[in-house]
């Protein structure tokens, strides 16, 4: 087994937002996945993000508002979001205390694989044209 | 985007206690590995578990104390431990009132994909033999 601690991993800043990613522990063969934390500090928010690969986020500590298309999420501690491929968020920490922490798993799309010859319809399935989102 | 709550999300109960498996999610074309969360009440602990799914684990809420052969690991919020294929563990929570609640995403092990050929030696990394831990 291999534990592994947010406070003592190797970081990197994005404007003020503490970014720990996973590919320093070299997980590469072992996860189908690739992982980070980041924090973001109080009255602060992420950069506007977007990207081919889905992503699952848990928070870890305090309370996210993601935006995305205009709507405003709330994700509590212990609760997750997952968001489609090329979906453009932002991840507010609305806080005026209270640091927020999320851990997060992304990964390109999969392919329609194990099936049937595999309609590409699901695995493809569109993303409500969030391209012009934001 | 797609968020999930897990206060309201369905559960069933191993002993005492509470797994929300995601598989309610309908996320199998979506996501490259199966996850779940669980609470372990204080005082309380897992059953012995062991499977050949790997299994990285994100503790959103409380301290788990993980044994593994023999080896007691300490893993506060926020922090993530990973599970190797068919390592037997037990997740302790050793609080007195506090509830510990664990994040986990578990998948097969990985073929050696992608790359060359591909020696089977790091995908088959044998698991220091836990067989015989517990």
């Amino acid at each position: 087994m291999r534990t592994f601690d947010l406070i003592t991993a190797e970081s990197l800043f994005v404007k003020d937002l503490r970014v720990v990613r996973w590919e320093q522990y070299g997980l590469d063969r072992d996860m189908p996945f690739q992982a980070m934390w980041y924090s973001v500090p109080p009255g602060s928010e992420s950069p506007v993000d977007q990207h081919p690969e889905l992503e699952l986020s848990i928070v870890v500590a305090g309370t996210a508002h993601v935006l995305v298309g205009g709507v405003v999420h709330e994700v509590t501690t212990g609760d997750a979001f997952l968001l489609g491929s090329t979906e453009a968020h932002v991840v507010q920490n609305r806080s005026a205390d209270e640091l927020l922490t999320v851990f997060s798993a992304y990964w390109m799309p999969l392919e329609a694989e194990g099936s049937e010859p595999a309609p590409s319809e699901e695995a493809d399935r569109p993303v409500e044209a969030t391209a012009a989102v934001q």
